[in-house]
This record gives structure tokens, sequence and C-alpha cells, in this order.
């Protein structure tokens, strides 16, 4: 009953050659000659060409290779053969083959357009394909990075809170009901809980999903999404910017370092990529609207700037830029009055170049108690759900700054893709839910 | 107004001996003799001692050390000088001291006893304590580990949704309406997504939260908390054991190494981790409902097992132990058929030792279309909402086993901690969703 090893994976056969080895996968393209059939198998770590000789095989064996059909599972035993043409340099001469699970010949994904719809109806097999493969891989390799590059850091990484009481940002809330206790929300961002960590532990970040119940539909919303938030006690904007452009750089040039051949598979232009690397232009809220004015849009000193504007300015750069220094009424509440221009906040927006828009929303935290207290009240937000975050500026306020990078748009970005809902294992969007 | 150099924080300093470095942080001890005074900093990095000699500095220095309490914040300028005596080897002699954010006198975590639920309402100033620093690093030391493991592994991370609809197991669910596609479920585990996964990309895990809405007060019991389910395919029920047993023995090694400064603050016994290796006991279930009847128990065959029938078992081992293949009817739908007793399914629970009872669940999974469709029926569930985890079954079906680790019932063990309250930075449980 036992198997006394685990079973080996395509990817484990470069190291095999001229072995006899057991590999189980299922069907991706079939053909015959009538005397020699070729099977090419993939097992989520690969793809391997498994070559039938009629001559070399058992009558069942052959049989069974009559069976395959797109997307069966099967096992094949025989020699590992190196063959230069063949993606991982190896092929497999059979000498037995065992179909494990038919596939209906009704499979729903097969090597012809579909629709949109359809593809994400069928998402559970929608991901088999190459294409989808190659994201998701990028997009783990993204994920530890963003975990190496915080450990070896001194970050301390922090889960903080999805159900939450009435805190956080303003609208777009799910809703559930929580026990005793009344309405809980789920969590739009774990930067409230970030700041408290901070003060704990000095320098935080949290990795987790985010929710936002908002009727938008667009290539780049999704209702659920994983957000990163760095918090970094005693950094200041600038501390923050520095950082930011560090993470960025850092993660660009491990995708390109060590996933190669995924962007290959994605025909991503790599050369716009390699280019990525800190520092990155920083240009004030005021001077970017100035700049956008020239260039003939219509956007006023006050605005938030739309997905149109931001287009506008990253034109002109191959690098992230950051726009800093917004008007106060355009951000969140938290975001530290400056200084120097108290209209404005102190305050940051990354924005990614080839059209991707926003991928990090950054701020110095409003550290002033009187200040913090005063924009809850001008927000209408309520004070007592705030009670636990204003005892932070309390007793021993500090100075602090972090930010959130969206996970799906990095990995858009990266991958090239012009639609965040393949950026994701299973999308959630305004009227998805399924599967 | 920029600071050209990030801020140095303590634990940088014992690189640093001889400069004169700026440091920020909070107040944790203070005490002087008139003419020398000392405080301890602490940034989360670590603690320092400060030393004020009167002599030596400015009247407005000191002055601004007569103004320091508990948790205000204040930075010092300084040399740093080699002292053994000290934590990390390293003191300050201060030539500059400057209060930063005064903090009240009613700081609500003083030295001395406090009650749970107060320091739970406190639990943004109770993170800041020695022992909650200690866990948290502990808890990320394991967290990093456990991607580490993955990764090294070619496992691919897959982000499984939160918002569902109804799939998943049966009750204590959370529900929150989703626009126009009625109701969606927090998710209660990933591994259904985790299995269509699988079959994509071969070996995968999901790291995330996940929930239940139960009535659960215990020791071991959190309305939300962290699941990490790795599922493979064409790994049967012992492959998937010698997999758990990898895996947690590779966590409390890492653990053990990376950590025992932090493990020293909990005073936890060491010698008890140390042991933790690969491989573990496999007990029959049927097997442990005969011993457990010898020592007492009144357990009969056929109930799942109580914490107290665990305790009882776990208490002959100084390792983790296995407990495979339960009756059907006290496990999940989607567990595979035993084919050597169909009366039971391929399973295990891994329960850890010192009681700190199951931290894995895992099992083989019915790839059976037909069997699993009538364990759906049998358990009353919506056959509609399961028809992609039926389609596995129907294209391609395949052997596939995977488990879920509790990452908080892991922190505790491992930290020897006797509630799962103090695992998670901010626990959720049946009367508290705040702060």
């Amino acid at each position: 009953m036992s198997s006394a090893v685990d079973p080996t994976r395509i990817n484990d056969l470069p190291a095999l050659v001229g072995q006899t080895v057991t590999v189980s996968g299922w069907v991706t393209h079939l053909r015959s000659s009538g005397k020699v059939a070729f099977v090419v198998m993939r097992d989520g770590t690969g793809t391997l060409q498994c070559v039938v000789a009629k001559k070399e095989v058992s009558e069942a064996t052959w049989e069974q290779f009559g069976l395959l059909t797109l997307e069966a599972s099967f096992s094949v035993t025989g020699a590992v053969r190196a063959d230069a043409r063949q993606v991982g340099g190896v092929e497999i001469g059979v000498k037995e083959l065992t179909l494990l699970g038919p596939s209906a010949l009704d499979y729903p994904i097969q090597p012809k357009e579909h629709g949109v719809d359809f593809l994400m109806d069928n998402r559970h097999f929608w991901l088999r394909t190459p294409r989808q493969v190659a994201i998701m891989r990028i997009r783990n390799e993204i994920e530890q990075a963003i975990h190496d590059f915080f450990y070896e850091r001194g970050f301390l990484r922090v889960d903080t809170p999805i159900l939450t009481a009435a805190i956080g940002e303003r609208s777009g809330l799910f809703a559930t009901e929580y026990f005793d206790e009344g309405t809980a929300y789920l969590a739009q961002t774990g930067q409230l809980y970030g700041e408290a960590a901070a003060a704990a532990f000095g320098k935080i970040y949290t990795f987790g999903p985010t929710f936002r119940a908002e009727k938008s539909k667009t290539r780049r919303h999704l209702t659920e999404f994983w957000m990163i938030e760095p918090e970094v006690a005693f950094n200041d904007t600038h501390a923050n910017m520095r950082l930011q452009e560090d993470f960025v750089s850092f993660l660009v040039q491990r995708v390109l370092e060590r996933r190669p051949a995924e962007l290959k598979e994605l025909e991503r232009d790599v050369s716009k990529l390699e280019g990525i690397k800190a520092p990155f232009p920083r240009i004030d809220y005021t001077d970017a609207v100035a700049t956008l004015q020239r260039k003939g849009s219509k956007v006023t000193w006050g605005e938030d700037l739309g997905a149109e504007d931001e287009a506008l300015l990253v034109a002109d750069y191959e690098t992230p830029i950051f726009i800093c220094n917004y008007p106060k009424e355009a951000k969140a509440f938290y975001m530290k009055e400056n200084p120097a221009d108290p209209r404005t906040v102190l305050c940051d927006d990354m924005l990614a170049p080839e059209g991707y828009g926003e991928i990090i929303g950054g701020s110095q935290r409003e550290d002033d108690y009187d200040k913090l207290l005063h924009r809850i009240h001008e927000e209408k937000l309520p004070v007592e759900a705030y009670s636990w975050y204003l005892d932070l500026r309390k007793y021993g306020t500090f100075v602090h700054s972090g930010f959130g990078l969206g996970l799906e748009r990095t990995v858009a970005w990266i991958c090239g893709s012009p639609h965040i809902r393949e950026c994701i294992p299973f999308p959630r969007l305004l009227n998805r839910l399924h599967p």
C-alpha cells in the first residue's frame, strides 16, 4: 500500500537522464503516425514529450494510448533520454503507459479562442493553460521576493485582522453580523493596525487580502485583492519613498533573474523592465498639475489625478515615478499635514510606466493628536472606533510612514497583462463570485 | 527637510561601536542618582541603555530627561560604547537627548499584573511588552520558514478566495451580501480551490486567513485564524504524512536555530523541541480507540476523538503523532474512502505533544466522481455550488492529498503559550472585535 518514494516530477528529470522513472500528469497534446505516438504530458512542474513506439511496448500499453484524450491523467514508465530539442532537454521513451483518469471529450478549454466569460466560468481549468501558469509562477516569485526583502531587512510581518469594527476607509464596506458585538466590516486596509505594530516592533509589514465593495468595473479593480503594507517608526516621507523605490526595484530584478522562461512565455518585452532601478523621479503634485495643464488636461489644483492624467504624466518616463504632496482634500484623513504647505499632505503615489498607473500609495502619518482628531471630526468618522488609534498619538507619538502596494496591479505590470483578472488565481469582481 | 540617511536602529549598533549616532525609541525604564541617569530605550529592534551624566550634557538635555515618562518617545545622540553587561553588548553615552512625544502618566500598561480583558482592550500597547514581542518574532520566523520550505521545494503559493459561494465546510459561516450575486461566505478553508490549483501547478500551498463563526470559547479557538494548506497532485496519504512531518520538523528546528533569545524570553523548555524530528509515530484510529479504552476513556469506535482523548494519546510521546484513518462519519465529505476498510477514510490528524493537541488535519481526497457526488448528497450540500469541484473528477481525475496547518496553534505550541489569543497580533474571539 505504502509508496516508499515520493512521486517523481517532470522538473526532476534533467538530473535523471539514463534512468527508468515513472511520472504522472495530464495530456496536453497527442499525435500518432500509427507506428510511433507522441503524447505531451504536463504535471504542473513542466512538460514532457513521451514517445511510444508501437513495436517496443505491449499491446496493452498501445491500447491505453488510444484511450487518451485532452487533459486525461496518465502515468508513463520509461527511460529518460536527453533531447536538446525538448523543453527541459529531456524526453521519455515509454515502456508502459496507464490511463489514470479519463477526460470526457467535452473538456471545456479546447485549443481555440474562448470568450472571457467562458474562461472565467472555467477558471479552474483555464489556470492549467501555459499563459496562466506563467502568470501564477511570476506572482509566486513576487510574493516570495516580498517576504525575502522584508525578512532580510529585519521587518516583522504582522497579520492584521480582516474582521474589524468601523475603522479604515469610509465607503464600500462588506459587512457581516458578529455575534453580540454588532456589525463587523471586512478590512480595506491593515494600515491602522500596522501603525500600532510599528510602535511595538519598529519595522513591520502586512501581507493579506483586502476588500472593496465598490461598483467599479475596470481592468484595474477587484473586490478582493492582496495588499502589502509596510509601516516604519521614525521614517519620514523621504525615507518612505526610498524604501518604496528599493522595494519595487528588488521585485522587478528578482523576476528578471529567476523567471526568464515565464516572461518569455508571456512575450514580455523585458527591455522595459531591465531599467527599473532606484531612484525614481519625484514630481510635486503642484508641478504635475502645471505639466498636465500644459499638455491640455483640464485638471485644476485641488483635484485628485484620474487615470488619464496619470497616463499623461508617466508617458515621459521609463521607470515608475512618484507624485508627491497632494492636496489634503484629495487624500485620506490620516496623512500628515505638510509643514511647508499646510494645504497639502506628506504623501506619494507611485505610478508604474507603460500605462499601468498607481501601484503604491504612501504617506507620512499625522502624529499630532489634535490635528488627527480634527480630521476625524471633519470626515465625520466614528471617534469611538478610533480611540485606540488616537491612543498612539497620546502616549509617545512618533514620526512614522508607510505605504500599500497592490499585489495584482504589480503582477499585471511586471507580466505586461492587460487585465488584473488574470493576475489572481480566482478573481472576485462585481459580477463574479464563482468558481 | 530631507533626511539623507535612514534612521539608525538599536540592532544596528553593535557594528557602530565608537561612532556617534542618533537613535529614536520609547522609554521602558528610568532611574537617576541625581548625577547620572539611566534610560532604557526600546525601538522594536532591541533595547538600549542610555547613560546621561549630568556633568557631560547641557542643562537643556538634563531637563529633557526630567520630562521622560514610561513609553514617551525620545531620541538620543551620543557615542556607542561596548558594554558586555548590556543586551546586544552596547550602551550609549548621551550627549543630547530630546523628548519627541510625551506619554501621559496614565499609560495603560504599567509594571504590575493586569487582567486579561484589560490587556486585550489595550492590545495595541500590550504588544509592546517583551513577552508579546518574543511571541510575534517567533510567529514571524515560523511564517518565513513556511514560505522558504515550500519555495525551496518548488511549491507554488496560491491565494484562494475569502469571498466564496456556498462551498467549503458546513456550519459556522460568516455571511455578507455580494452585489447582485446573492450571499457570499467567508472561507473556512482554501482547500477546494487548492485542489483545482494542484491540477494546474502540481504542488501548491495556500497561506491566508480563514473564518469560523462558531460559539467556541476555548484556549484553542479564534473566529479568524491563519491556515496553511498544501495540496499535492499524485501524493497518496503516505506521501502526505511524510510531507507533514518534514514540514513541522523544519519549522521547529528553524525557530530553535534563529530565535534562541526569544525562546529564552518565553522561558521555553527547548529540550522539548530539540527532539522534534521526522518521522513521527503513526497510530491507526482503531488502535487508538483500543488504547484509549484501556486507559479508561469511554470513547467508542465511530466517534471523533475529543481534546481529552487526544491528550491521553499524546501523553505517551515526546514528538507529534499521527492518528490515521478515522471513521467516515467523523470526517469531512471530501476524504477518500479507505480501500482496505471502506468504513474509514484515508486521513490523519497530527497531534502536538505537551497537550497542545491537533495542529494539522490532512487527507487523501476522494478522486472518484460517483463516490464524491454520493457523499455530497449524503451531507445535503448544494450540488450546484460544487459543480466545478466535481469537474476536477470528471476530466482527468487524479490521486491527490493535502493538509491544513493551524498557524496560531503551531505558534502556541512552539512558544509554550497557554492561550492562542496571544499568538496572533489582534485576536478575534466570540466577544472580541476590538481593537
